[in-house]
This record gives C-alpha cells, sequence and structure tokens, in this order.
C-alpha cells in the first residue's frame, strides 16, 4: 500500500461515493424534478399546486410590478400534487421525516386524507410518498392501505416498519431522483403486491 | 289599469325579474359555488388552484403566525382548475370580458395553451370556458377546436359569433351557477355537436 504524506492510511469507508447520491436532496425538490422528467419526455403530466396565500395588502410601485407586503399562509385545501399518467387521474401528498421509526400522522391534514379518499371514490388513484431521510428511502404507499390501517388502529403515528412491509421503495435516478412512476407502473400494469 | 299616485304607469321592462339572475358575479366565484356543489354531492372533485406566489420576506411575530412582509406574483405554469370526474382527468382555464365581440388572446398565455394540449396528449380532457359579461353568456369550448383556430388564423383574438358557433353554452341554475359538467356530459356520452 502506498503511504500517504501525513502517514494515515486512506479509510475507504470515508472515502468510498454514496452510491444513493441523494442524502440531504428535499423531497419537493426531488419530485420536482422528476415531474420535469416526467413532464419534458411527455410520460406524464404531474404539477405541485402552490402554497395557498392570503393576500392583504398589495402595494403598486410601478404598473407593472404588485408587491404584496402583507399576507398570510392558509391551510392548503388539498393535497400538493396530481396529474395525469396514461389516462389516468393521479393524486398524493408528499411528506418527509428524520424520525427513524415512525411519521406523525399530524403532518397529513385530515381533509387531505378526505381528499385522497375522494379521489379513489370518482376512479382516480390516490397514494402518500413518505421519505425516511434518516436511511434516504423513500416509499410510496397506496392511499387504500393508509386508510385500512388508520381504521385499524388508534395510533397518531405510521410505523416504519409496517410502511416497509406494505409500501413500495421508490428506485432513485439521478435523471428521476423519486421514480414513483416506476411504482405506479407495477402495480397498475403487473398486478400487485400482497401483505 | 290601476292608476300610480304619481301618474305614471308601472314599466314591465324596468320591474320584472332577472331571469338570469347572475350579472356581475364574477366566474371564479361561480365556479367555486358550482365546483363546491359537485364536490359536496360527489359528483366530480375539481379544485382551482392557489394563485403562484414567491415570498420573499417572512416576520414571526408569534410562532404560530407567520406573516409574509414582501412577496409578489409569478405567471401560472399550468391552468388554474384541474380534477376528475367520473374516472376522467379534466383540466381548463377560465376567463372573462367585457368585450362584445372577441376575447384578446393575450388573456391566455402560451404556455398555458401548451398545458391543455399536453394534457389531450395524456388522455384527459380539456377546454376553456369564456364568459362573455356584456351578455352574461358562458361557453364552453374544447381545446382541440381553439387549437385548430389558432392554426387556420393569425389573429391575436378569437370572435365571439365563432365560439357562439363552436362553443356549448354553460346552463346556470342558483345552485351550479357555471354547470359546465352538463355540458361535458353531452359531450362525453351523448356525442359531439358538428359545425
Amino acid at each position: 500500500m502506498i503511504g500517504y504524506p501525513n502517514g494515515k492510511k486512506s479509510n475507504p469507508i470515508n472515502t468510498k461515493v454514496n452510491n444513493k447520491g441523494n442524502l440531504g436532496q428535499s423531497l419537493e425538490n426531488d419530485l420536482n424534478r422528476t415531474n420535469e422528467f416526467y413532464r419534458v419526455h411527455q410520460i406524464a403530466l404531474v404539477h405541485k399546486k402552490p402554497t395557498p396565500i392570503t393576500v392583504v395588502e398589495v402595494d403598486y410601485p410601478k404598473r407593472s410590478a404588485a408587491k404584496i407586503t402583507k399576507a398570510f399562509y392558509q391551510l392548503p385545501s388539498t393535497t400538493d400534487y396530481n396529474g395525469i399518467y396514461k389516462g389516468i387521474y393521479i393524486d398524493f401528498e408528499a411528506k418527509q421525516t428524520k424520525n427513524k421509526t415512525r411519521i406523525p400522522l399530524s403532518m397529513i391534514h385530515d381533509h387531505q386524507l378526505e381528499h385522497l379518499k375522494q379521489v379513489l371514490h370518482h376512479g382516480g388513484i390516490s397514494f402518500l410518498i413518505i421519505r425516511f431521510s434518516s436511511y434516504d428511502e423513500t416509499y410510496l404507499v397506496e392511499y387504500q392501505k393508509i386508510d385500512d390501517y388508520l381504521k385499524r388502529t388508534k395510533m397518531k403515528s405510521i410505523a416504519y416498519d409496517w410502511i416497509v412491509k406494505s409500501g413500495y421503495l421508490i428506485p432513485v435516478s439521478y435523471l428521476k431522483p423519486c421514480d414513483y412512476l416506476s411504482v405506479l407502473d407495477e402495480l397498475l400494469f403487473k398486478g400487485e403486491k400482497h401483505d
């Protein structure tokens, strides 16, 4: 082995390339990049909805540029993402947590869960995308399974172990850092995983 | 005829009830009320997207209440409305004009027209809802027809007469002040109007 100037050996653990390549990126960024890839390649049309804001005061320093000077965030009335894939309406909410054992349900509003249920009723596909950032793992969980889980338990959170068993690990690649449509392909066109 | 105290006859034109009952209401309000009716009665799930705003500065006077103190409107990247009806993805933009003969195309951004085209490509239904407020008439025009029109003409606007001929007058009722789904029912399930 070649000696290093300071006499220390190289540490293969510290210097190896992180093959996940994704750590620290926010889920929202990853979804935006993935949806952009889907859109440009005409695979699907999915957009994040803007954050709802109540505007109270606006200044017009120039005719062309309205400047909002007082506004407040509103609670969203629906999920953040919806769109169309192979003729199918899809709708989902995306959340990430640093927690290693569970995701608190307080992160998802009741009316968002109700919205996902209504999507199913009208013939669409609804699901959650949940990232456990400590493991850099992101799962797709169909809304129907979440609904069943919530009926069976009084827990205020969903366990990581249950999500690993009931959900689907979303593949990561450079161009599609959260390639959830590859999971939907399996679900919609190649039969379902049974737990 | 019974005489009036001031000796004038009653004027049936001025005192008759306006059977449209809708004059002066904004199209956005009418669509919100109609979509709420559809949602509550589980007919369809269609929402207006929030206006996209870039937030620059936020104050936190209390931990619970973030107050936005500097922000700007963004150009929308998609249309204002989308959702699901009988399993079908629907997507539309809504505009109203006081102009009596045409609607200027400058009211609809190019990327919104491109978005409506992409919706068709992916198997959804896309259209415009256009209100001529001078007549209190609101029309649904399928995107495909708009696309054909724009290919044939170099006009920077769409003529009222063309919209009357190529579009579909949207019925008005108290509970559904802009009942565009009744038009879609005709289009999707009972054959198409030929112009």
